[in-house]
């Protein structure tokens, strides 16, 4: 490379962000080619799972990378910018407190810990390390439609917000897949909306069981239907079906004193076939279609935040949301087999 | 870099493609932030505008990058792997044959050249050196619904093409735009389309001229209509209405043997307002946000190809597609004023 | 007329159905407008209101029409086949028991009477008549929308139901329109959906209030959230918001095990303006433009049935249906002040 | 019947107008129907057919009805107040102008005539007979989205039009059907709505070919694309397809100087079904689910001019319009074997 010395007033080409990942399984497996491939700015430099052979795979696919054995090694390494975990949600506190010991910036999947109170561990010890770490892979936050309709609520356009209507629907789980999956894998999601677009947690959570579907495994009530209501009153109604057969669909109704907004209906290729004489789109098979843009923009927004010394992208869901969520679910979960609304109670925020 | 040493067995991290980009007027620009910001693999190493000053400024904005005196250090750069051509179309020809010449891959911006024959040449230097080099910016190939549609079509879920509907909507142009800009700015987009979707030449264009808004600037009628016939007898109809005041919109429907397709349909946010009492959603302003993606897809997808040798990205125009739209575009400039239809002629293709 | 004279063999000319109706302010002139002006097979022979001056202008535009002092009168008159009450709903009861005792057909607006014993108490009297002569107003039953849900639903294409969720939104209400009129007013349109598409009753109902929004007058939260459970366990979400200052919209979401369907989506003309650089279409200021038909197609179908003598439409609201509608909403009215839900009990209904 | 008896004061009830039908095949039938069961105001007195035992099994199905063996002898009968013509086009301008010379309003089935002079006779005997008497069945026109269009014009919603683009598809013709059906019973429709929405006819048509479907029956080609521009210069686009095995679509779209409005999008139910993935509805089988309630309102209004003595009803295709579409028809025709665009020429309108 010559630039640099034909042109040495211009600066240097902005080294890549390193990033090790902790746990690659699908979804780490998912976020390596994201970063090798996609992200700007940065490159996988160490990979670690509890299956070497895994992380020897994945590894593989990330040109310059390399594989240690534990996810010790992964944020002590010195080739090692920034942190991505990865792995199953039980390791995550000892994981993403070991990145604030380290000072290293990390973006951790959901959830940020198991319960509200390790969560919260989590919370006060990024508070006493002074600045911003820990980013939470609340991916929809990302999302074009997500966007547009936080923008259009902090522009006020729709007043204030008076109902909040989700609906999410899955093709299929997998068996073993419980009420209480559908609390922490499915709801969170929602969960994590009310933060983002009401920008204030829910006080009190209800479980309301429709009859169940044929379909449903064994030990899970599909659809499920949770009301939430924050303190200044709003109501969020948030309806899960994970068995539909049909597809993947993501669909949410902000109701406001000035408008309503909705966000995820269908679009796409529109066909009218001589085959059944119908017209309309596909269902997406799964998530990905819907919010394969959305990962790729939150790696993107992380990896700039990192780069710029900021560490947690505007609008990602920070530690105290990871808490505020995994406080909801408790809530949630216990509502499962309550009679009435359970409240949920929140520690302090940590100015 | 610790990364190698600790690890010898693995591969080095690749090296980013260094990209020499010519000319960074607004187009040029935008390549250079897209490659400095978000195109994965690649980085600007050397710019070039006709005005140095311009050079220096977006230079600035790419770090690591260098400014250089003429078009013609850029393609010779040493630390220039491939080229980005963003000047004015009358250069393209020469700036086109000079990469082929320097063996360099280059994706160029519409036009190919100013005339058929001038394309013509690109397409028998390309073939001389022997292996592909040049790519066309028709970022709509790059589009996710025009690549929805061109999935339709090769799996054969439409049958045998009939009828291609094209409409292409502007909120405005600037004064000065004639009709002979409506062919080669606005037109040439879907004259392109005619290619990809149909994978064949028109041969022959009629135009059709409505009464002419009000609003069209001295010169232009607005909207114009041009009937484009394949040899296959395929028939397009290009709808174009560039000062609408309402935004930017592009639909296309193609009618099949076997079912009829449809792309751009709006989607996004929809509101309902208290304040007008309508539904719907915003038509943007300009191109940007219906092709935005378009573009970074269309440049991360030529720095792939470049990086694994074949230089060209599948689905990419090439330069054949180039001239086949020079050719066309010489044609419907000729049919605003010819009586009935003009024929296209078209050389022979080069194996 | 000479037409039965030169053709004797041919049947005679069916004679119209002679309508008496009984109070005629905005419903009930509508429906003498309909009547006098649609309605095939019927016409408007006496009308009665408590403001004599109401029903003498009111009937002047009935040719052939004449006005008695009381609502009793109209029920005795010779020239009365068939009575239709549009009287405040305090006088259903006695006014529609009389109709059973002269054996009229009767078309009574909603409700059937002011509580669920009234209401069951001319089950029972249309039951000893011992035959159908009571059609209750629920004219959604014969909007297109609903009928093609219900189709479906009879077709087995939707599976089993496992949700309906209902939003019904108004432009805004009367000074002095309560929670108690929610209920009896708004909600109990999707409370006869119910009995409609599920074909059971709700056997529990609880109060959702959010926090309200400002434009709801003294004496109303709004929106409200209305949750009913069925005996088989059938959800049934009911969103009200009758101050939107936007329009009139009903939408209803059938979740079927088999598949989700959609009515009420809007749609008519969609515009691409330039003033404000939107596209989509106008919300209906009321009810009119979504329902008009709907009217219309039920004092049709009403008037059919009473040609043939079955006297009850197909898919009409029956007396049962008022009667089931009367203790749900007298449950809906308790759930207001009370914690958690409330439950439905219904007396048997008589074979 | 007492009421006249008890209320001296009252004006009778209205009679209902005698209809006698001519040609009782599929449409007539259609009529006969609507006029016994929907059509307020109204019934059929007489009906022939030169089938004789079709027209007494439709009499059968319209109480009080008689059947005569000649057309003359509806015309002429005495309890016949206004005449439908639904009998074969070749038939109909003797039997309007037999109408005309009896002072009998008459609502005749498109074509008024076989050719545009045959046509203009009938204009000529109309004037001649000083009054209205004609009134054409392009039903079209009673759409409520044609309706809407209509209005959006008139209030100069959408400025000037420029452009409007029809699409015309039906699921399949019967074996015989050729180019020139195509525009007979086709594009004959769209060739009224120039009249109806642009006030002014064509004045020049051109007709495009693209390649046919291979599905289209011997002597057809499919689709076709008509190309009319009017005397302003606003150009239609007439896009037909009447093979496309899906079912029955007209949309609608008008460019003009200030928006765009487009009617005929599909609405109904919207379905996501568990079988096949897809979100979307249904394109019904025929024309008649889009145009049934235009058929009936076309009729209603029909009756109601009749019984006010205006005789045609507002926004009904008069005699001249029925000229006009003639004298379009035939040089549609010629252009299918034409080279290049074929001039409509006009006779003069009567004052």
């Amino acid at each position: 490379m010559t630039a640099q010395q034909s042109s040495p007033a211009q600066s240097a080409a902005p080294q890549d962000i390193r990033v090790g990942v902790i746990g690659v399984g699908r979804m780490g497996a998912d976020h390596v080619e994201r970063i090798a491939r996609r992200t700007k700015g940065a490159r996988v430099s160490v990979v670690s799972d509890y299956l070497r052979e895994t992380a020897e795979k994945v590894s593989a696919t990330a040109p310059g990378s390399r594989v240690v054995d534990t996810w010790q090694e992964v944020v002590a390494a010195e080739d090692v910018d920034a942190v991505l975990i990865a792995s199953p949600g039980q390791f995550h506190r000892e994981q993403v407190l070991a990145c604030i010991a380290a000072g290293k910036p990390v973006l951790c999947e959901k959830p940020l810990a198991m319960n509200p109170s390790d969560a919260y561990d989590v919370v006060l010890a990024e508070r006493e390390a002074g600045h911003p770490v820990v980013s939470l892979g609340f991916m929809r936050r990302f999302d074009a439609g997500y966007g547009e309709l936080k923008d259009a609520l902090e522009a006020g356009d729709l007043g204030t917000p008076l109902l909040l209507n989700c609906k999410h629907r899955n093709a299929d789980v997998l068996p073993g897949f419980t009420d209480t999956h559908m609390v922490y894998d499915s709801a969170v999601h929602e969960i994590d909306a009310i933060s983002f677009f009401l920008e204030e947690p829910a006080v009190s959570v209800q479980t309301v069981m429709p009859r169940s579907t044929e379909k449903a495994p064994e030990g899970l009530h599909d659809p499920l239907l949770f009301l939430f209501r924050t303190a200044s009153g709003t109501v969020v109604t948030d309806e899960l079906w994970v068995s539909t057969d049909a597809g993947y669909e993501v669909r949410t109704e902000l109701v406001g004193s000035l408008g309503a907004a909705t966000i995820g209906q269908e679009s796409g290729l529109v066909t009218t076939q001589q085959a059944d004489g119908r017209w309309g789109g596909t269902v997406p098979a799964d998530f990905r279609p819907r919010f394969a843009a959305a990962y790729d923009a939150e790696v993107q927004a992380w990896i700039a935040a990192v780069a710029d010394g900021s560490n947690v992208a505007p609008r990602s869901a920070t530690a105290w949301d990871g808490y505020v969520a995994a406080a909801m679910c408790e809530a949630a979960e216990q509502s499962l087999t309550a009679d009435g609304p359970v409240e949920v109670t929140l520690l302090e925020q940590p100015a």
